[in-house]
């Protein structure tokens, strides 16, 4: 690539979260940035889109130093990422990054994701991504040790690219910088949320919930997310949204069904 | 199977929906059951969960002469199987059934569905679940003609039951039973949407924009939903949520990462 590619910068943690300031920060010393997320937190959110109220979009930080655009958007992460594509961005973006997450996204949590989902509509439209996540939930999480690892990655995939309807989701330990022992391919661990609803009584003796959990890894593989990041590794998983379960098709014709 | 199923009947459409009653009415044939569904529309929402609010869920229809008991949960359809398999269910559902969907979810639509996440999810605790779609987005759908098919393809997966980590996508087309030409075990087609967004100006003359687009199919496969529905077919796609791309991990590893 003999210019500089333009980066979509997204997330779901909102447009101000310390996450997506160090993305910014290490994706302008490869490319030039547009930035376009939320202008709130959206964890949680999976794939979800607007379809039913307006979507708003502002420029911000537009008398800054630097030169990459920026515009805090009413919508969830996929909102985002087509606002972008279709409106906001001046050309088709040579790449999108999402993150960096505070949180984990490995294992199951990459189909709860508002980061990752972001990375797949980007995907969809084939434009090569990347979700990246720190495993830290904090909000003064340290990304220090990150910036490395984002920046090694990225210039990868800019490099070698990224096969139609493949993203990549990255996660990172939780560990000091020296401590990592390098990156690691992976496959997404079986796992699961065993969900512990905390029942309470409103002012007005209604019962409600607070959704609570805990993780649960049933998967001990070594070639995992969770086995990488639980032994130091910075795990990269490739996802793919093709979600058909294609070895299950032979099968299925064999049902009696007319 | 001895005794009757306890069938979990959830959309994404909420609980008044004609196509959740259509299918509720159906599965009081096939087993018993409980019914927790979103209290409002909730199309779009992808596999969005409700981690920042509570959660509220109403026991609604109490007195009618039927058996089935019937939720009404303010979350959205991940949430509304979450706090049915760990609070209201007497017991862990036997089969969980989504739908009948006012609306396509075939191909790409996938990812964006709140009727497969709901499926998805239960699939995730081990449940043999089911998303059922008829290709008309009116409220005042015709679901005649799904009936036969959403009862065969029900029975047969509580006969055959479905492997850890596959759920299963029925689309039913939009056309009179006797056009409908019988089942297809089908791939997701590649598709995506091409959005144009509608700028307008708010009354204080701020923009803001409307999403919506049109759908383009990019796959003529004769082994794609997208083809069987066009033709005449429901389409049975089996889904599964490792999203791992595993054909690309080789690859990957051949990368300069250290």
């Amino acid at each position: 690539m003999t210019e500089r590619p333009l980066i979509l910068v997204t997330n779901d943690d909102g447009i101000n979260a310390p996450g997506i300031r160090t993305l910014i920060d290490i994706m302008k010393s490869i490319g030039d940035v547009i930035v376009v997320a939320p202008n709130s937190p959206q964890s949680g959110m999976g794939h979800a889109i607007t379809l039913d109220s307006t979507l708003h979009a502002e420029e911000i930080n537009i008398n800054n130093k630097t030169s990459q655009k920026e515009f805090s958007c009413s919508g969830t992460p996929a909102d985002c990422v087509k606002l972008a594509i279709r409106v906001l961005s001046p050309r088709k973006p040579d790449l999108c990054v999402s993150g960096i997450n505070h949180g984990s996204n490995s294992s199951i949590n990459v189909i709860y994701s508002g980061t990752m989902s972001a990375a797949i509509e980007a995907g969809i439209e084939g434009i090569p991504a990347i979700g990246f996540s720190l495993l830290d939930y904090k909000w003064n999480a340290n990304f220090e040790a990150s910036k490395a690892y984002v920046k090694t990655i990225t210039e990868n995939v800019l490099k070698e690219g990224l096969p139609s309807g493949v993203v990549l989701n990255v996660n990172i330990p939780n560990v000091p910088e020296n401590n990592i022992k390098g990156i690691k391919i992976c496959r997404q661990a079986k796992a699961n949320w065993v969900e512990e609803f905390d029942k309470r009584k409103t002012p007005q003796g209604k019962d409600y919930y607070w959704l609570t959990g805990k993780f649960v890894n049933l998967d001990g593989g070594e070639d995992t997310d969770e086995w990488a990041l639980e032994n130091g590794y910075v795990s990269v998983v490739p996802v793919q949204f093709d979600l058909t379960a294609h070895y299950f098709i032979k099968n299925l014709n064999t049902w009696d069904l007319k």
